[in-house]
C-alpha cells in the first residue's frame, strides 16, 4: 500500500516541536519579521490538517495593500510544509514538485490564514490542499493544491535534517 | 465587484430543472448509458455546491476494474458544470477553460461520488474544487479545481441555449 | 542523481514496439475506432519526446463539432503515456499522479495533434508538457502539463506488465 | 472571436517602455536589490514572447544555495506579466488567476533565465507558458502555466495606470 488511510492520520510533532524545527532548520522563515511578530505562525495542528498565520507588513504589499502573489505563494507551501512535517515527523525532508494556486479576491487586510488539508500521505508523495482566508471578512482569497515528493525514509528516527 | 459573496449563493435551478436543461442540451453526457442506469445521476444541489454520482461500466474501466483518467476528468468536468448552472441558471454557457487534476488512490469500485464546491462565481470567472469518492470505502480517488469562464449575461432571461 | 540529464534522452522503443505494447497491454485506447482509422496513432518518437494524432468521431464530439474536454483530457494523457514509455522501456507502468490542461480555443476540426516535450524523466518522477494543435489551421486548442510517478525498477528488463 | 491569432503577435512596448512602466508601477519588484544590480532584468521581447533574467541574491536563496519557492513563482509570475504587458499596452491591468508551476531540478546557481511564450492572448484572458533555466548548465529548473485576467479595454489609450 502507498498510503496511509486518512482516518488514521495523527500528527506526530507538537505546535512547539515544529516552531522548534523551523526556527533551526528554515530560519529565513521568519527573517526580516518585525520584532515580537513573527511574519508566518503555526495556529493550530489537527488530524490530517494544520493552520497558520501571516501578518503581512509593508514587504508583502502591493499598492493599494493587496497582499502580493509570491507572498501567498509562500504561505500556501509553507503551511503545506508544516501540514506533512507534523505527520510525518522530522526525518525526511519533503520536497515541492508541484503547486497549483488560484487567486479568487482582494485580501481585504495584510492578515491572511491558512488551513491546509492533507489529501494523501503516501510513501513517496503527498497531496494537500490550501484555503487561504482574509481575517477582516472571512472570504476566502487563494486557494491552493500541492504535491511534496519524500524521500526514502531511511534514516535514523533522530537523524538532524 | 467581480463575485457574488459566497454566503449568498443559493441554487436558483432544481434538480429536475438541471436534469431536463442536460437531457435536451447535452444528451452525449449519458449516451450509450446501460438502459434504466445513467452513467451520471444529479445527487444534490446545495448553497454553492452539487454533487453527482457516476457509475462505470466496462467503457470506463481500464484492466483491473480501475476507472480511467479521462472518466474521472469527465466526472469532475460535469459536476462543476452543474454547480455553476445551478447557481446562475441556464441563460449563459459556461466553458471550462482550465481543469488542473490530481490523481490519489486506485478507486476501489466503479461507483464515484463527486461533491463540487464553489469557490467564487464572479461576473467573467467561476472557480470551483471538486472531491471524488469511492463508495465503496468513502476514500478519497481523485481532486481537481477548474476554472470556468462565464460569458457575459447579455440574453434575455428566458433564451434558450 | 535524481534526474536524466535531458540531452542525454535517447528513446529505447520504436512506433512498431510502442504499437504492441499499447494493443496488448491497452487495448481500449482505440477500442470503438472505425474500422482501419485507429482514433489513437503515434506519428513520431524523438529524443525527449513524442508525437501522436487523435482522429475524433461522433463519439469525441460536441455539437457544433466541438472535440470533447475528456477526449483532449485522453489525448495528452495517452501522448505523455507513450512518450515516457519511449524513454524507459516497457519494463515500468507509469501512473499519472496530476494532469493540468488549459483550453485556448475550439478546434476547427476533430483531426487533432499532439506534441509531447519530458521535462524531466527522474527515477520517481516524469514531467511532461503537451501541446494540441487543430491540423486543420495549426492553432494551438489546448496545452496541458502532466507529473508521472514511476515505480521501482526492479523488474527484470524482460518482465512483461 | 475572442483571441488573437499567435502568429500576429507583434509587441507593442519596447523593454525601455517596459522598464520605466515598471519602475513607476511596480517599483517593489526591484526593491532591495543590490546597487547597480536589479533582482529582475529584461532581456528580449519578441513575437508573443518575453525573457527575463534573476539575480537571486541571499534574500532568495535556501540553505545549500537553491533559489527559494516563492522566488521562482515570482520570476514565473513577472515574466509573464511583461510578456502580457508588451504585447497589451499599458492601458489595461492585467491580474493573475492561475498559477501551476512544477519544481524540475535544484538550480545549479542562483542566475535564472526565464523564457514566457504567450499561448493565448484573448480578450478577457491571457494563458501563457514560462521555462526557467539555470544559465550555470543551461538546465530547466521549472516550469509553470498562468491564466491572466484581463479588465475590459475601456480607458482611453494613453490612460495612466
Amino acid at each position: 500500500m502507498d498510503q496511509t488511510s486518512l482516518s488514521k492520520l495523527d500528527p506526530v510533532m507538537s505546535i512547539e516541536e515544529l516552531n522548534r524545527f523551523i526556527e533551526r532548520e528554515f530560519p529565513q522563515v521568519n527573517a526580516g519579521s518585525p520584532p515580537g511578530q513573527p511574519t508566518y505562525s503555526i495556529l493550530a495542528i489537527g488530524d490530517g490538517s494544520a493552520s497558520m498565520r501571516l501578518e503581512a507588513d509593508e514587504r508583502h504589499l502591493r499598492p493599494g495593500g493587496t497582499v502580493s502573489g509570491p507572498t501567498l505563494f509562500a504561505l500556501a507551501d509553507i503551511t503545506a510544509y508544516v501540514a506533512i512535517l507534523a505527520h510525518i515527523g522530522p526525518v525526511a525532508l519533503a520536497v515541492t514538485t508541484n503547486l497549483n494556486i488560484n487567486f479568487l479576491r482582494r485580501p481585504a487586510s495584510g492578515r491572511i490564514d491558512a488551513l491546509c488539508r492533507i489529501l494523501k500521505l503516501g510513501k513517496r508523495l503527498a497531496v494537500v490542499e490550501i484555503s487561504m482566508m482574509s481575517t477582516a471578512d472571512g472570504e476566502m482569497v487563494a486557494h491552493a493544491t500541492a504535491t511534496y515528493s519524500i524521500p526514502p525514509r531511511t534514516a535514523p528516527p533522530h537523524a538532524v535534517l
